[in-house]
């Protein structure tokens, strides 16, 4: 420990915000507190722009028992940031770590987050200032290598399994045609964990959701309606849960291609969330396509929103997950390492282990995970194996009796 | 007690679902059960569709602990119905009762459903069959006449209490306008509970929701760009919450405005939930209009949809209260009346008390109610008086911490 820089620790939040980042925070807060070699424990406000605008906050000084009723507290309580910064953006960044004597620098955050921790680390060993650059793992998306799954996704999750069972028995009230959109750009995660609201009992294959359509798979707008005319065929009604990133065979996401005018963000990306044009669309094209006796059939959509990623009632694996990756990334600080991220590894599924590994931050940095093959089942469906890895992770889901 | 007619009982369960129409299915049911002169208890699938197609379930059959789970079930276990019965309808409602041997009509919902049972009450009188018909409030609405409020409203008050707390703090995270749309076609009740959100604390005026647009107050497109821009240059940010029902001065819905090419559904009304138009041109005109710097700003959506009516954490008041309605209708059945509804009436408000009071068919049937003066605060707001109305209603709320 001897080798150990004495200065202050740094802590940002990143990306979009989930149910357990502040868990994450807290952590991570507490821990460096008992670092001796640690003087104050600063936190950005809204990432790394607060850090480069000297927007920052002393959290020692925040009461303990305060930060733990902010730990409970969906959503990121310093601000978040979706700047991409690039190298130069990153060497203002090492610049108001110098100027605020910051030698321990923890990131919580996606992809984009720990490629920020890799170029910063990058530029610090260039320059010989001795900084430490941890990455702490967070997003709903799931979509970070390595990881068996990431803080933020258990919760993420554990709404889409209530608000699919819920709203699966409205739509068996009142049957019809209902198309739910989910969060997932790139990874079908999140709306394949819709899948967990069908249940194990007997009526769990007449149970929503009937489809679930994710980005790994090609999107085409034609089958999806022979596959919702088949399933209203049978059953009278069909639930179906779509990714907002589905893209058709040319990657095309299918959002463009039914809908005129969305925007980007600053990573050049089109806006797919807060806007609801896509349910919207695939609604149109069912009652259009589908008839039943010649007549129209009743077809609604909800796009599921930002509620997904900020629900009051986390997974209680995930809020304990996501204090571990944190104190095990403050206790790679503290053994002396330079740098690196977390990965949560599933020890045991039934009943349910996990441990923390470290890994490299190029491991994880810019890259991003699909659903493998074995947790997809047809163009239409995830497979058994893919529910049997969801179900721990959510918590207990309520018993929901039919008549 | 001996002038009550002896025969079969049947309930049935009409309009939009809610988290806790079950605890009303359920109490009604275990109550007639007991009841001497009630033969059979039977449910009709789809509300009075079922029943004069004969698609009914003997809910005497069905264990008493699975009705329990039943009652503890979002949505209408029995299925429900849009259909909205002219006197030709009601005249085969009345045959099936005929012929089904039914003497006790119980129909669970809102001001459609009481104006069924109150065509049906008469035909039956005019006819000399014997029938006594009662109506058993609910409707997340909460715009029933002479109630305090509705079976069903508390719960999805609660739901949106908890939706725009959480939602707040993600807007606070990664700032900008975020409009949400809210369930309410005339009554701004719903919409209005979103102020729940603010809490009490001292960060209670700078949390959202900022504005709050509820039908009862004519919306004005200019006046709203306003406003934001006035949140938005004090707060950096803004939430808005909004009635998916708001009208224009001369009672057009913004939706159709601002929309073109909208659904109608049976009763002519023009389809509002499950279609997110509204709040996507609502931000549109946000991003044409508000410019901070000469630059657009970050403006979302999301269009809740109908996990507001279903979703499974129901207010612990309102579970109580539906099963209360319910009895108290068997009991105006059991002790002679000859039709009637149920209102809630408010005895005390801290603690909270309630009481049931019998009235007439004709006091709530097809009458809407809306919010009075009182609960409005200008035009964007609700008042401290509606806060206080609702609190009581919705449960125990998280606490939301904020460094």
């Amino acid at each position: 420990m001897a080798d150990l820089p004495k200065g202050n620790a740094a802590i940002g939040q990143s990306g979009g915000p989930t149910a357990v980042i502040n868990q994450s925070l807290v952590a991570c807060a507490l821990a460096l507190k008992k670092l001796p070699r640690v003087k104050k424990v600063l936190g950005m406000r809204h990432g790394v722009n607060g850090l480069v605008k000297d927007q920052i906050v002393d959290l020692g000084r925040v009461r303990e028992a305060h930060l733990r009723e902010v730990a409970a507290t969906p959503s990121a309580a310093l601000g978040s940031s979706r700047d991409k910064p690039d190298r130069a953006y990153c060497e203002q960044i090492l610049a108001s770590c110098r100027k605020h004597e910051i030698r321990y620098f923890f990131y919580i955050g996606g992809n984009d987050s720990s490629d920020t921790c890799r170029i910063v680390n990058e530029l610090a060993r260039g320059s010989g200032y001795e900084l430490r650059c941890f990455h702490i793992p967070k997003t709903v998306d799931n979509d970070l290598m390595l990881s068996d799954h990431t803080p933020g996704f258990p919760s993420a999750a554990r709404f889409l399994a209530l608000a699919f069972m819920s709203d699966s028995l409205d739509n068996a009230s009142l049957p019809g045609v209902k198309i739910n959109v989910v969060m997932g750009r790139h990874a079908g995660f999140l709306t394949g964990a819709a899948a967990l609201a069908r249940g194990e009992g007997k009526d769990a294959d007449r149970n929503g959701p009937h489809l679930i359509y994710v980005p790994e798979v090609p999107f085409d707008s034609q089958r999806f309606v022979e596959d919702v005319e088949r399933v209203y065929a049978r059953l009278g009604r069909c639930q179906v849960a779509v990714s907002e990133g589905v893209q058709n065979a040319a990657g095309a996401p299918i959002a463009t291609t039914l809908v005129e005018g969305l925007d980007r963000d600053a990573h050049g990306n089109v806006q797919l969330s807060g806007v609801a044009a896509l349910g919207d669309a695939l609604a149109d094209l069912v009652k259009k396509n589908v008839k039943v006796g010649g007549r129209a059939i009743r077809v609604r959509a909800d796009t599921f929103g930002y509620l997904q990623r900020c629900w009051p009632d986390p997974s209680p694996v995930d809020a304990k997950e996501a204090r571990q990756v944190a104190t095990f990334a403050v206790r790679m600080a503290a053994r002396g390492e330079l740098s690196g991220s977390v990965a949560i590894v599933r020890t045991r599924n039934k009943p349910y282990v996990s441990a923390m590994k470290q890994i490299e931050l190029s491991d994880v940095a810019g890259k991003t995970r699909h659903m493998p093959g074995e947790f997809l089942d047809g163009h239409n469906n995830v497979s058994r194996s893919f529910v049997t890895y969801c179900r721990p992770l959510v918590g207990r889901l309520p018993v929901m009796a039919r008549l």
